[in-house]
C-alpha cells in the first residue's frame, strides 16, 4: 500500500463544519498530509451533536478522519504566530505546503494579504456563504435553489435531509485546490480562491437546466412526488411494506422490466391507448400512469424478497428503498465486502466500520488499487506537539513553554466543559 | 481574462447524461480543453428532456457547456481509431493530454488496458453505478441512502429532486483526475482512476456521521420534516403566503433572532419552562417545539417584505424559499448582478443568463479575478473537422473522406431524426 496519491502534498485547514472540513478530508483520503488547527477546546462544531455516549460529536469524529489536529491560542497574537508559521512556512525538500483551506472569517492576520508577506506564493481556499462575503449556510442556501418547492407531492417546501451544497462546495475546494497548485507549479504564483456556498447552488440550477427551462419555456418544474421527469421511474410499495425504486431510462432497461415481470404484453397496450411510443423516454413519461398502474399492483402482490429475485440479473435498473439502519444491516456495499469499508478505532465511538474515499486508483507497478484505507479522526489536539516539532523544529522545551503559557494545548478530553 | 487556470490540460470525454458530463465541464469552466466524442447522431443523453421548442435538449446544452463536439461512427473500427487517436496522441510541447473521463461500459477498444498500448502513462476516470461494475443510477443509489425515509415528515419516502449524487461523484472525477494527474507529472507513471456512483454515497453517509450513529447508538435518524436536527431551525410560513428558512447554529445568530423579532424576553421564559439551556446548540433543539411557536406567530402576522426588512443587517441566517421562476426573477444572487453569471448565446436556446464556474482565483498579475465567463455548449460534432485538423493534423481531403465513408460527423441538426 503506497502512501497515496498525494503523497507531499501539505494543507492547513482552519473550519468547521461541513464544507470545509470535508474538502481537507477528501485531500487527506487522497494522502496529503492535512493539519486542522482549532482553537483551545475546539472551534464550533466540536461538540455538533450527534453525540456518543462518551460526549465525542460522531459528526465532528466523521467529517475529518485521517486528519492531523493542533490546537492553538487563536485570539492571541503568540497563537496566530504558531499559526501562520504553520501555514506560511516554506517547503522542505519533497514536500509541496503553503496551502490554507478556510471557511472562517479571514480578516486580520488570516487574510491573503497578510500571509501573503510570509510566503509570496500561499495558495488560500476561502469559502463564504454568498458571493458579497454575507453569511449562508446549507440550509439558507436550499431554500433558495427551488429543489425544496419541487420536493414531495405539493407546493409546500420539503427540504433534503442530505447537505448537499456542503458537499459539492467541499468537492469544489479539493478540485479548486489542485488547480491552483497545479498552476503554481507551473508559474511560481500564489492566489487566493474563493467559492460561495449559493454559489455552488446557483450554480448547479444553472447546470440542470432549471434556469434555462424557465428562460426559454416559461417552465417552474412543479412538484411531482417521486416520479422522475422526462423518463419512467417512481417507488411502489411492496407486499410486506417495503419500498423499491424502478426506473428505465434506456429502451434496454423499459424492456427489461417488462421481460422480468411478465407484463410486456400488457405494457404493449399502452402504446395505442395514450397514443404514444412507449420506445421513447418521453413516451413512457407522459404515458407512466397507466404503466405505474400496472407495476404497482404487481409489487403489491409481492415481497421485497421475491422482486429481488425477479430482478436479479434481469437488467431491471431498481433498488430498494432502505433507512440507515437497513442501509448498514442489510446492504453488502455497506460493509467489508466493499473494499472502500474497513474498521476503524475512532476514539471516543469505539471500533466502527467507515469509510475510505471513493476514488480508487490503479497502482503503476501492479499492487493492487492505491487507495489508503480508512483512518480515525483524531481527538483534538491529539498532534500539536508532534507538529509543532516536525513541522517547526521546536524543541521540547520550547514547546513545554507554549504550554505553560496556554499558548497550544495537547489532546483534549470530552469532559473537559467547554469555554463560553 | 486569462485562458484559465487549467490552460493546456486536455481531457476527452465519452459520456453521458450528469456526473461525467459535469466533471468535465467543471474542468472545462476551468481552462482545460474538453473534449466530448459522442456517436453519430448523439449520445443516449442528447435528447433528454426538458427541450426548448427548437427541439435542442436543455438538459444537455446546460451540463456540456465550454466544451468541443465530436461525433465519430463509434460504432466502427475507423471510429474507435479516431477516438483512441484524440484520446492517447502523445503531447505536444505545453499541453498536457492522454487522459479520458468516461462513465460508459469500457470493455475492447475503450479499456485501460488496450488505450495504455497506445500511451502508457494514459490516465483514465472511469464512472461505474456499483464498486463491482453492476449498473446503479442516482435513483436507484438515492432510494438504498437513507434519505428518502428520513426527508418529510413520515416514514414514506421522499425522493430528492436535485441529483445529488451524481453532482457529487462530477466533482470527485474532477478532483481524482487533477490528483492523477499531479501524480503522473511526479513519477510518469498512468493510471485508472474508479469510482462507483453507490460509494459516493455510502461515503457520504459515512462522512456525515449517519453509520456511525446507527452503530454507536443503534439510533436511525428519523423524518422530522423540515426541522434542523441537533441546532434550531425551520420552516415557517408568512402572512402573505411564503415561506422562510430562520436557522440559529452559533450563540450569536439566536441573539440577533431575539433582538430582530422583539421575542428576547418571550425567549427567555422558554429556559427555565422547558428546563433547557438555551444558549446551547442541544438546548434550543431540544426546546423547539416552543421557540417556533413563538416564531410561527411572528411570521404569520408579517409578509414576507417585512421579515426581509426586519432581518436585513440584523445578523439572523434566513433566507426565503423560492421555486425555480422566483430564484430567477427575484433573487440578485441569480442575475449579472453576481459576477458568476453572463449572457450566452445558446444555438437551439437563443440569449439566456448562465453560470460560470463557481471557484473564483486572484490573478496573480492583479488584473482581477481569474474566472472564465460562461461559454454555450457546442452543438454535436461542431468542432469535429477542427479537432481533426488541430489535433491529429488531417488534411481537409482526409476528413472529406471520412465524412464521406461516414465515420465522422459535423454539426447534427436537432432536426434530424434520431437513429433507432
Amino acid at each position: 500500500m503506497s502512501a497515496g496519491i498525494l503523497d507531499g502534498l501539505r494543507v492547513t485547514e482552519v473550519s468547521a463544519f461541513i464544507a470545509a472540513p470535508m474538502g481537507g478530508m477528501t485531500l487527506a483520503q487522497l494522502g496529503a498530509e492535512v493539519i486542522r488547527i482549532d482553537p483551545i477546546g475546539g472551534n464550533i462544531d466540536y461538540r455538533r451533536w450527534p453525540l456518543a455516549p462518551s460526549g465525542s460529536s460522531i459528526y465532528w469524529a466523521s467529517l475529518n478522519r485521517g486528519k492531523r489536529s493542533v490546537a492553538l491560542a487563536l485570539n492571541t497574537p503568540e497563537g496566530q504566530e504558531l499559526a501562520r508559521a504553520l501555514i506560511a512556512r516554506p517547503d522542505a525538500p519533497g514536500e509541496t505546503g503553503g496551502i490554507l483551506l478556510t471557511n472562517l472569517p479571514t480578516a486580520g492576520w488570516m487574510s491573503h494579504e497578510a500571509l501573503s508577506r510570509h510566503r509570496a506564493d500561499l495558495i488560500m481556499l476561502r469559502l463564504t456563504g454568498n458571493h458579497d462575503g454575507s453569511g449562508a449556510v446549507d440550509y439558507t442556501v436550499n431554500c433558495a435553489s427551488g429543489f425544496p418547492i419541487a420536493t414531495g407531492r405539493d407546493a409546500a417546501p420539503v427540504n433534503h435531509v442530505l447537505p448537499a451544497w456542503d458537499i459539492a462546495a467541499g468537492l469544489y475546494l479539493s478540485t479548486g485546490l489542485l488547480a491552483a497548485e497545479r498552476a503554481r507549479r507551473k508559474d511560481g504564483q500564489g492566489r487566493e480562491v474563493t467559492l460561495a456556498l449559493s454559489d455552488v447552488m446557483l450554480a448547479s440550477v444553472g447546470n440542470l437546466g432549471y434556469l434555462a427551462d424557465v428562460q426559454v419555456n416559461g417552465t417552474v418544474r412543479p412538484p411531482m412526488g417521486n416520479d422522475l421527469y422526462g423518463a419512467l421511474g417512481r417507488d411502489f410499495t411492496t407486499r410486506d411494506g417495503r419500498s423499491v425504486m424502478i426506473v428505465a431510462i434506456s429502451n434496454r432497461q423499459w424492456r427489461a422490466i417488462g421481460k422480468a415481470t411478465g407484463l410486456t404484453e400488457k405494457f404493449a397496450m399502452i402504446g395505442p391507448m395514450m397514443e404514444v411510443d412507449l420506445d421513447t423516454e418521453g413516451g413512457r413519461f407522459q404515458a407512466r400512469g397507466a404503466i405505474f398502474a400496472l407495476l404497482e399492483a404487481w409489487c403489491a402482490a409481492r415481497s421485497l424478497a421475491e422482486i429481488g429475485a425477479a430482478f436479479g440479473g434481469s437488467g431491471v435498473l431498481w433498488g430498494p428503498y432502505q433507512d440507515f439502519g437497513q442501509l448498514l444491516a442489510e446492504d453488502p456495499r455497506c460493509s467489508e465486502a466493499n473494499p472502500m469499508f474497513g474498521r476503524i478505532d475512532q476514539p471516543g465511538l469505539g471500533t466502527i466500520l467507515a469509510p475510505a474515499g471513493p476514488l480508487g486508483f490503479s497502482n503503476p507497478e501492479g499492487l493492487g488499487q492505491d487507495r489508503l484505507p480508512p483512518r480515525p479522526a483524531p481527538s483534538l489536539g491529539q498532534d500539536t506537539d508532534q507538529v509543532l516539532a516536525e513541522v517547526l523544529g521546536l524543541s521540547g522545551a520550547a514547546i513545554g513553554k507554549l504550554h505553560d503559557a496556554g499558548t497550544v494545548a495537547g489532546p483534549v478530553s470530552f469532559d473537559t466543559p467547554l469555554p463560553r
